[in-house]
């Protein structure tokens, strides 16, 4: 009777959570012919269940039919699919279609919003999109200029709008919002304009703000309560980490952007996501009383796990303290069950700007594995098991190098060994498929003034190849995260910023900044298709079913930091941005875009 | 020995005519892998003598690759090709890529010249450009600013720029030039802003001006000799037509543009091209003494045959004297040797705007045959077959009606049942293959003032579907231009705003404005293949070999006047335009673009 009632009761938390999750999010899901959310799922596998195309078959892929969102410059994010229809969304302006499958991609509707132009020059990083949630019969997007927006998504119409930052302070949207229960979660870009990051839900029905929680500040603005928000195995302890472990008030202007991806775990009921960079770039504008010891910036480079419900951090990991490198920690948290040293494990695996991938028990916190997924990286030797910390190369510390001092060969680049590009884990193998960057750099940190809306940097960056790289820039990467290890590794001439796609067929694929679509093994990495869209990939590859065929999709348009150089025509090296050389050498095999391609097996 | 000098001096002759042709345009247009100029030949056929691609495999076409042109709007002309170099262009601001074959259409050079903003809204149907010109290893490009450029086809640097006209004064480019001896052809544009049209010859080597032809005013301007230039069988014989047709100096406002393309006949040293409607629209501003008999406003809507060299008319043909309509005569001039009446003819074969398509002896000018090519045509009954004159009915008269009032159900509509969409010849069947326009009008002339560099039009439209059709606002025909019958006719959704490629193959490849590629069967128009291309084609279907396969080539990118509602972003009917409404229907289908597609058979 006992067992009977035990039983009862987890039969009625998991229905009663499944009921809570987003019931319309989740069932739409879990059919394999949609895309249903960005990442593919709740827990950010970017995996499908679809099997037709498959290693032995994936050299018959062609071209079945390609849309152009007539809007040039860097195309990231990808379509959903629900059903019969596709939605896409484009840069700024902004524009989002409902394209039916039934014919080609027919234009169901446009939705095109009026922004104030000079969103523009706020954007970082080009004036990218991660794209838009759906969710009851509703499109979320979140506009360049803060307005996120909820779409009736058989017409287009707005449902409402919410207002969720100001560009003239720097603050700016790009990432793709998350429906969780009747919330609909969204961050905020600027970590390069003196922003102070949050995390803000909205209420699905009416956009009504229900929390917002602060990446720097008190416990209280943070959502953090420090006899219970857990760190590192144990209750977090100090108060106020947010403001104490900044010079004065610093952790104003102090960045924690939150422009990454968002990943939840509806039997956890726990909200997945990073904190961006604190600000400014320059390391000696943010320690306080000369000490390292005394300037974690928290909560910048910050795993939080929240209760979506209430906001509350539940969790917290700071990856990447002090940062003196721009390794901003907003990359997606994968949520993958696998064993790791022998024990099943419920994990959020991290590939970090930083160059670690860090597996962590996703219910705790603690720390299992991080270990690099480049081997050229040099900053840091490894990361302190016990206190989570990565233990810093001091000739590589551009803190103790100096203001105005050029840090010479620091690897990774600013960039990172994996930026915003999404990676994927298959339960088939139980290996996450990691497209990443091979990019080290220069980089000379100096004193900036804040002024609201202005760029707020504060170091000049010079990028190059890693080291006995052959001029590569990039790698397509297979690692077990369980033991922090690469399986195998595909180079690529540029880095991989698009990102992966692993199907039940065998078959992972990915994009090149080229413009190549490739479709590899997921055994050994062999390429077995490539075809060259209109123009460079830093777009997410998604997959669908419709009327009984597999489909693989992906937005092509040469932008984002990676091609910040072509988007904004700069012709050297910019402050803060770095690329521009790098992606100089691109404009040889691609020119700005904004394509949809949609490759199935030839008949 | 009299029959043997006689064959010497005949071998000689051609042999002469050969080395003065352009010996590297007639080289390049002779190796059937090449697609050496825009309209494949001197003679504007179109046709590749290429045959892997026939009716039976022709469903096993797939896309190649594709590259991105980087730049939105009307995409009009096509891509050369010279050996393992493809040259393709852009519409304002008229970059020109020479991309690589070897490896998916790597850039090996970019060329993009800075042009004042200002030119835009001077031109009236989309900043679109019709291509560029090859030979002796230079490439030609009239950029929208009247700049004519020569480029190294090696490096693309600047050999020499002149100048072919004046923006502030409504003058632009759009045309493709061509090549003929050492002489670069080009025309001007700008109708609708009351330019007076010419044709004019710059030196291949160094851009120095060495002829121009005006299209309306004195016979010396429009270098016309009334006792040599032959018009209907016999010399002009009445001097200044240019100026006597026109009441006062209306003729300096004359139009007469010379925005399509151009042929040429090697063995009779004769250019061929069309001049534009007269200015303005608006007919009795065009009208002398009252009296239309007096009022033919000569040179406009006149097919031109000149002598290259010196620039001098050899015979005129003008199609549509005193315009109503807006009728411009620019189309192209196909000469092709075809049997008329049981009789071998070198012929020249014109699809007029007007509705007419016109076959000429093309030594004489002499008129063989005029017949309708749409049978909605209703504004003339018939050609007069002595006089060469349509035989308007009264009451599609838009002069008859008069000024301020509304002609209604006019057919065709001002952008006629062909415009600028170059139509193809093949050899083997005897055939055209024409892309068609099936739309009608109302036509309202009005008064307008001339202002430089302002539009003047003088007229509104409403364009809307053919009656009957059923909704279909194109055909793609099959016409034997000897009895001026239609053979077949396939009916498409949109105007075909694309240019026709026939091939060895027995296929025929069109574009529309939806963004489709579509192979036909040449014997009976049955679709074979079609592909959504990124966006909407007007621009036209090319064909080369490369590597022993053959390819298909086309960009898309939707505009021109028929996509000017979208490309422009006008919501609703504009004066002169009045396809707003027509392209509105279109952004169900497609959007902006530029988008070059490469298509082949799968392996």
């Amino acid at each position: 009777m006992r067992l009977a009632i035990g039983i009862l009761a987890i039969l009625t938390l998991v229905s009663s959570e499944m009921a809570l999750a987003n019931d319309d999010v989740r069932k739409l899901q879990s059919v394999p012919s949609n895309w249903a959310m960005q990442l593919g799922n709740y827990a950010g596998q970017r995996y499908s269940p679809l099997n037709q195309i498959t290693a032995a078959n994936a050299s018959k892929l062609h071209v079945a039919w390609t849309f152009s969102t007539g809007v040039l410059r860097g195309h990231e994010g990808g379509p959903l699919v629900i059903g019969d229809i596709m939605y896409i969304h484009t840069p700024f302006p902004n524009i989002v279609y409902a394209l039916s499958l039934k014919d080609n991609g027919t234009v169901i509707w446009k939705y095109e919003p009026r922004q104030d132009p000079n969103v523009i020059p706020v954007m970082c990083c080009d004036t990218v999109n991660r794209g838009v949630a759906y969710a009851d019969n509703r499109i979320f997007l979140g506009q360049a200029d803060n307005t996120l927006v909820a779409l009736d998504a058989k017409t287009g119409k707005v449902i409402w709008q919410a207002r969720n930052g100001d560009h003239t302070k720097g603050e700016t949207q790009t990432s793709a919002p998350v429906v969780i229960k009747d919330k609909v979660i969204v961050g905020i870009s600027g970590g390069e304009f003196g922003i102070r990051g949050h995390l803000t839900a909205y209420d699905v029905n009416d956009g009504h703000l229900v929390w917002r929680a602060y990446s720097t500040g008190s416990d209280a603005d943070v959502m953090i309560d420090p006899q219970k928000t857990m760190m590192l195995g144990k209750p977090i302890g100090e108060k106020d980490l947010g403001l104490t472990t900044w010079p004065g008030e610093q952790w104003k202007l102090g960045g924690g952007s939150t422009w990454g991806w968002f990943t939840y775990d509806p039997q956890l009921n726990l909200l997945y996501y990073g904190t961006g960079n604190p600000g400014s770039w320059n390391p000696a504008q943010r320690v306080k009383d000369g000490d390292r010891a005394k300037s974690d910036n928290k909560w910048s480079m910050t795993i939080f796990a929240r209760d979506p419900d209430t906001g509350e951090a539940k969790w917290v990991f700071q990856k990447t303290p002090f940062d003196e490198w721009d390794y901003d920690g907003v990359n997606e948290n994968i949520l993958a069950d696998i064993t790791v040293r022998g024990q099943a494990r419920k994990a959020l695996v991290n590939f970090d700007r930083n160059g670690f991938a860090y597996t962590l028990d996703r219910q705790t916190g603690d720390l299992l594995v991080a270990e690099k997924y480049d081997p050229t990286i040099n900053w840091a030797s490894h990361v302190d098991m016990k206190t989570g910390r990565p233990q810093v190369v001091e000739k590589y510390s551009t803190y103790a190098n100096g203001v105005d001092t050029n840090s010479e060969g620091i690897c990774p680049a600013a960039l990172g060994t994996k930026d915003q590009q999404p990676a994927s884990f298959s339960p088939d193998t139980g290996l996450f498929y990691v497209p990443t960057n091979h990019i080290c750099m220069d980089y000379e940190p100096f004193e900036v003034s804040y002024s609201a809306g202005q760029p707020y940097v504060g170091s000049t960056l010079s990028m190059y190849p890693a080291p006995n790289s052959h001029g590569g820039m990039g790698n397509f990467i297979a690692f077990d995260a369980a033991q922090g290890k690469i399986i195998w590794s595909k180079p690529e001439q540029f880095a991989v910023w698009s990102g992966a796609l692993t199907t039940k067929g065998g078959v992972a694929f990915y994009g090149t900044l080229e413009g190549y679509l490739i479709a590899v093994d997921m055994k050994d990495g062999k390429e077995l298709y490539r075809f060259k869209t209109p123009s460079g990939i830093i777009g997410n590859i998604n997959t669908f079913e419709y009327d009984g065929k597999q489909y693989i999709a992906v937005l092509s348009g040469i932008g984002g930091w990676a091609g910040i150089g072509m988007a904004a025509g700069l012709t050297g090296e910019h402050e803060g941005l770095g690329a521009g050389a790098l992606s100089l050498a691109l404009d040889k095999y691609t020119q700005l875009g904004g394509v949809l391609t949609v490759f199935s097996l030839a008949e």
